[in-house]
Parts: structure tokens; C-alpha cells; sequence
């Protein structure tokens, strides 16, 4: 070790190689240090049966231009989420099927149901990703968890069932566990709730052939030696001229460096200076969601033969999403869901058995018992996974973004912050990554 | 290095060294690394004009047996705190006076003072801190914030600002920080509201002649060579037949570990094999509060000769509270206090002279201009110190005791926890580090 380059990227994850490879197009030299022996971060593509699954991050939307982009320019194909047929929705042990993106429901719960959404989404417009703390209410907003804010508005039992497994899913977080004001910034950044929950014509609409890892397979390779793998950053020193990243297995120099990893990772680096006191309360209160991907492969798309499209949302889990996965050639029949806050945080702790009888039991609850007749189970607790931590994101309880806010993006010295939490569009996403790096990268080039 | 004992405790802060003395007395060798260059954690003496004061954790109340029984132990005096004359409070720019423990009020508000007072008394009772969700309403006290939680029940703006400028002193953060169960929790950990904020029969009650450091001094003595300084560990091992604690001066081990430092600092050394999702989950979400302890010495106690007492609670800030600090010996007069919370987390940011003028400005406001005169003026930001984060302790937002709280004492492995914040008497106090290191102690003992 002992390299040296204009720019050091912590994380090779999707943000870390997209700040990477606009930096490097804009003239300057960077090297990307990566803790696994992998890049991708939150993405992992894996082989099961006969096609390439998405153990992590996977769907992208129709107004997600920054990874559609990339998608094109890397020569990538995607594919459309199979939608087709009846939805199923599971609220305190009953199960009920729909058509349409509202669940059928008795006509007081379908006019309640329309009546918050357009509420969350008249309220969610005001929160400004950029500056959620202006919003007219914000402070209220940031004094509350989601629960009592969503517990004012919604009476129905059913209607808070679907409200909280969407929120689960969302963010791998019980509605308990998040600042309001966070929520609704955080969805106004994806466009809104509907938007963020739907397949059709929303985040899920579709995903990438041959799995969401390979875009940041291609980054790499195009960076080349510049990518270091399996050296975890411990320490960062700055000084008048430059930083040094002292990793396990040597120091990596630079003129500035870019943090592209989950806030409560960024706050397990030691910092000499010290990052000031506000930057260290953020990263310690900005916690990972819990979620575990679970992929069920399956010789026949039963569920389709049957009518159903293979979507799911269920208050009672453990899955609190279920979609069709099924390769794009038809070929590899799959379901995949996710289990998600409360119940992912004590998943790992149950025995594998266990864990496949509830899975394949739930989908047998949903489409019929040929869900007990799987081919192959995979699952990845992405909480397990050293370098995550959790999934899909990380969120902020009630408080954080009255005080620290400013702290998030805010750069400390020579030290800039990316990842996905960074982003103002489409926090969380793959999208948000991408806006992050980027955005890392044109803060960097205007000091170079 | 490469030194081997029985047991391995990590942090020789109050915690870290009661445990070592226990484990030690019962026959085991121990090894206490420490990551400071000196012992007693978040508790600091310093030499300012002719005494020593306490830049860290001072007082000690009259129902905290252990920590008294340690001072009579190891040979150290306690002082009182002097309490003779008005006591002040500012809430929302009025200053008044008053005699008793309650401030004096109209009679309105009196009477919901003490009813609110009553109220919380009753409610803190059933929160047991060795199983706080058994509680009656305990899910939906952990479902909001005490913000939310204490909006209805207290209506009058002025009893507000007393209760959040006690909240603010208590946990240095704010109401809207914290889940309802885990304020509740802890209070009833020490006997209740009034009890953590009084001095005259509560936790303020007396001091260490000397310093409260003595206490961490005297026992590093007694280990002698076991203690090892400048040291921190950085990741820690378990196998079948014991922990290697890998610092960046070498590897210690042990049968087993007590890891005796804050929840957030213990996320942040690396486990091999990892701790529990939940035990990740649960430090991501235990941060730290903000407190910066500011002491201010003058020639006379000019707040005496006016008749005041020095307590202050304000809810203007910068300073939260004030007590009388003059030593014991009254040649060394002197007022502390602590800016805590949000105005703690940017306090750092201010030049110097701005802040001691903010800190004198509002003694003088409460006190008289006198207050302008002073000799020395020192200050701590706890959130500055690497090796604490923050202060005085650490406090849980809504939804993580709901989820998390089995993996707040549970071992992982071999590796058992320590610190104050893993009490369940006095938790966040000098009595509750002392607890939780002779529970962890009496854990392993049982192993052994």
C-alpha cells in the first residue's frame, strides 16, 4: 500500500463508484477502498437454480433517470416486475385478494384509505428533502413518532395494518421507530408513498437482467486497480493538505476523501480531528433498518396458473412484501419477499427450519399449497452483513433532524459524505446512491 | 502485549474497574485495558484556581449505597452541596425565585405541578427497569416520544419549561429525543423525578472531597499493573475456549470479557463472530446524550452574600442548571452548571469567548453582574471526548426497548456488559456504573 491519489472513496458500493467515476471523467485520480471482498455495498446478485437473483437491492422506477441511465450507458437490460393478476393483502389473519393498487375494502375503509393518502401526500409535498426543517409544521412533525402522527389519522385497524406493513417494508422500521417529519421527507424524496410501494408505475416497476450488482460490477472493472478490495478504512487523519486513510492493511493518501458508506458505519471510523459533536450525534442516532431478503424458487409459477400476480402485503408476516421474481425468460420460476423490522431483528436467532416452514407456510397462506413444494430457499439478513448492518436504509427517530439536519451532507474538513441516506431524491434507492456520489463528487471537483 | 488473564474487561471507567475489583476479589486475574490515557471514563478532576472540581460526574445522593460504600472503602470525604437560600428559575425569559423544591408558581400552576409531579410518580412505579415492557401501557408508552407523551398531561407553557429543562439536565437531550417507557424507566431506576434532580435529600446531595476520579484512582491503584492505559481495543474475538482483545498495541485474552463502555462506543469495535442482529440494532439506536459541564470560580461566592443558594434550572439555556460548586473548605468559590441537549450538540461550534460570555451573561442574569468578575472558567463538551461520545449517558428513542431490550445485559458468547446504562438502579449514575460492573462480575464468576 502507501497510494496515493487526488481523491480516496471509502465504499465501493454504487454511490462510492458513481462519485469515483465522475471524478475520475472530470480529471482526477481516485482510489476506491472496500471493505468486503466484493463491490456492490447493499447490492448482491447470486445464482439460484438457473437464473441470477437479487439478494439485495433490485427494482428500479419508471422516474429513477440517474440508474436508467447507467442501466443504458453499461449496456444492461431490464425487466418488467410480473404484475398480472389478482394482489393478495394479509391484516391481523385475514387474507382478502384485490385488482386494483387500493385493496378491496368495505366502502368507509376504501374512503378512509383515499383520505389519508391524499392527506400524507398534500403533507408530504411540503417536506423538502433539502431542507425539511422549513416545512410548515416541522417541528411538531420531528417531535412525534410516525405512530402517534399515523394514529391521529387513521382509526381503521385495517387500514393501519396496511399503513405500518408498507412502512416495514419502506424502511426495515416499525412506524414507532421513525421521526414523522423523517417519513415524510423520505417518501417526498421517491415522490411519494404510492409511488414508493407500487410495482406498476412505481419503485418497483423493474429490474435488471442478470441482477442490480452488475452495474456495480461495470463501475469497477472501468476503475480498474483503482478498486481495493477487503480493506476496511479504520482511521481517517486530515490535515492542511490532504487525508490519509489508514486501513488494516496500509494507508491509502489524498487530497480530499469521499465517505460512501451507512452513517453508522461512517461513525465506527475514527476521525483525527474528531468530526464535530453534531456529525457524531447524527451517526449515532441514525440507525439501519432490519430486513432480510428471502428468494423461493419454485419449478412452476403456481401462483400465476392460479390468477395471481405474486404481490403480497401482510401486517401479520413474516414476509411484509411478497413479488413474483421469476427470471425474465420465464425460466426460473421465484417469489421473493422481505421480512422486515420487529421480526427481522430476532430472525437470524431462530433455526433454519423454522425460518423456511414460516416463509413457505405464509406462502402457502397466499397461493395454495404448492408454495410448500419449493425447489430452493435462500435468504440474506442483511443485518448479519458486517458492512450494512441492516437494511434497506437507515432512518432517524424523532429529534435528529431538528438538531443535526445540517450535519448530514455538511462536510467536515476534507471529508465529504455519500451513500444512498445522503441523497434529496430518492433516499434509500439506488437512485438516491447515484444522486449522492455524484453529488460528492461535483462538491470535490469545485476544491480540486 | 500478549498477555493473558481470566478475564478481559474493557473501559477502566467506574464500571470497567468495579468489575475487575469484584472479579479479582472472588480469585480470578484480570487484565483492564483502556483506551484513555487515564481512568474514571466520565469522570474527570482538574486542579481550577485552588481546588479540585469535577469536570465530569460529582455529585452522589443519600440513598446511593454502593457508591457511598466505595467512598467510605477506599478512605474519601463527601461534602454537601451548599442549598442555603433562593433557588432560580427562567423559563421562557422570567426570572424568579423561590424557597422550597417546587417553584414558586401561581396557584394554578402549583397545583398542576404537583398534580403532574403525582402523575409521573404513579406511572414511573410500574416501569420496572429489569423488565420495563411487563409494564401496564408499556407498548404504547414505547410507541412516542415524552414529548408527546408529556404534552398531555401538562397544559401550562411554564411547567413545560421546567419539565424539559430537567429532562435536558438529566439525559442531555431533549423530551423529543426519548421514548415515554425509557424516561419512565429511568427515573424509577432512581427512585423517581424529584430524586434524580434535587440536591438536598436527592442526587445532588453531596460530593467527593477530591474529586469523584478518586474513586476510579484508588481502585486502578489497588489493580496495579492490570490496568493498562492508552490502549483501545478495536476488535474482539471469541472462540471455544476464550476472547482475544485486539488493540492497536497487541492482543490480550481471556476466558471471557466485560466490555464496560458505552452502548454506542461497544457498537463500534468490531466482533468476531458478530454480536446478535439485535445487540447491532440496539447500540445503533443507545446514543449518546449531549452535556458540556462549564465551572466558573470567583474570589467570593457573591451568590451567597446575596442570598442565593446557586441552583438554577432554566429553560432558556445556555446552562440548563446550576449548583454551587465553592470547595469544601469554602476558599474556592465556584458555580457549575451543564449546557445540555440541542444547544450542547452545536455548543463546540462558538468561539470560546462567545461562550464564556453566553455562560457569565446568564449567571448574571440570575445573580447580578458580580457574576461578570470571575477568575477561571473551564468547560467539558463530553460529545468532544473520543472515548465517551457525549454525556451523561446514553438514552433509547421510541420502539428500541419494545425490540431490543433482552440484548441490553445478555451476553454475546463470552462477552458480557458493563456500564452504567446497563443498570437497573441509578441508571446513567456513578451507582449504576458501580451495579452493572459487580452484576457483570457476578455473571462470570458463576462461568468460571
Amino acid at each position: 500500500m502507501g497510494e496515493r491519489a487526488d481523491v480516496v472513496v471509502v465504499g465501493a458500493g454504487l454511490s462510492g463508484l458513481c462519485a469515483a467515476r465522475k471524478l475520475r471523467a472530470q480529471g482526477a485520480s481516485v482510489i476506491v477502498v472496500e471493505a468486503r471482498d466484493r463491490v456492490g455495498g447493499r447490492t448482491l446478485t447470486q445464482q439460484i437454480g438457473s437464473a441470477a437473483f437479487d439478494l439485495g437491492a433490485q427494482w428500479i422506477g419508471p422516474d429513477q433517470r440517474r440508474v436508467h441511465a447507467l442501466v443504458d450507458e453499461l449496456g444492461l437490460q431490464t425487466a418488467p416486475t410480473f404484475t398480472d393478476g389478482k394482489k393478495v393483502l394479509e391484516v391481523a389473519g385475514k387474507v382478502s385478494t384485490y385488482k386494483r393498487s387500493i385493496a378491496s375494502m368495505s366502502v368507509p375503509n376504501l374512503i378512509q384509505l383515499t383520505g389519508v393518502l391524499s392527506y400524507v401526500n398534500r403533507v408530504r409535498k411540503r417536506v423538502s428533502p433539502s431542507s425539511p426543517m422549513s416545512a410548515e409544521g416541522a417541528s411538531e412533525l420531528d417531535g412525534e413518532t410516525l405512530e402517534t402522527w399515523r394514529s391521529r389519522i387513521v382509526k381503521s385497524a385495517k387500514i393501519t395494518g396496511v399503513i405500518d406493513a408498507t412502512v416495514r417494508t419502506i424502511f426495515g422500521a416499525e412506524a414507532r421507530d421513525l421521526s414523522a417529519l423523517y417519513f415524510l421527507m423520505y417518501i417526498n424524496a421517491g415522490g411519494g408513498m404510492l409511488n414508493l410501494t407500487e410495482a406498476k408505475g412505481g419503485a418497483q416497476q423493474d429490474w435488471i437482467v442478470g441482477g442490480a450488482q452488475a452495474l456495480s460490477l461495470a463501475l469497477a472493472k472501468d476503475l480498474g486497480d483503482s478498486v481495493v478490495l477487503g480493506t476496511p478504512v479504520r482511521r481517517i487523519l486530515q490535515g492542511r493538505e490532504g487525508v490519509d486513510a489508514v486501513s488494516d492493511n496500509g494507508t491509502i493518501s489524498g487530497r480530499y476523501a469521499v465517505v460512501a458508506i451507512p452513517p453508522t458505519l461512517a461513525g465506527r471510523i475514527e476521525y483525527e480531528p474528531s468530526v464535530s459533536v453534531g456529525r457524531d450525534q447524527l451517526t449515532q442516532r441514525f440507525s439501519m433498518g432490519a430486513a432480510v431478503k428471502v428468494i423461493v424458487t419454485y419449478e412452476h409459477a403456481f401462483w400465476r396458473e392460479a390468477g395471481f400476480s405474486g404481490e403480497v402485503v401482510s401486517s401479520d408476516g413474516p414476509l411484509s412484501v411478497v413479488y413474483d421474481g421469476t427470471s425474465h425468460d420465464d425460466t426460473q420460476p421465484a417469489l421473493v419477499g422481505f421480512v422486515s423490522g420487529s421480526q427481522a431483528r430476532q430472525w437470524s436467532t431462530q433455526p433454519m427450519a423454522d425460518r423456511q416452514r414460516r416463509i413457505t407456510g405464509a406462502l402457502a397462506r397466499y397461493f395454495g399449497d404448492a408454495a410448500n413444494s419449493f425447489s430452493d430457499y435462500e435468504e440474506l439478513d442483511w443485518g448479519m452483513e458486517a458492512w450494512s448492518r441492516g437494511g434497506p436504509a437507515a432512518a432517524l427517530p424523532p429529534g435528529v433532524l431538528t438538531n443535526s439536519f445540517a450535519h448530514l451532507r455538511k462536510p467536515e474538513g476534507r471529508i465529504h459524505w455519500a451513500g444512498t441516506e445522503t441523497a434529496t431524491e430518492w433516499i434509500g434507492y439506488m437512485e438516491g446512491a447515484i444522486q449522492a456520489g455524484e453529488r460528492a463528487a461535483d462538491e470535490i471537483q469545485r476544491r480540486l
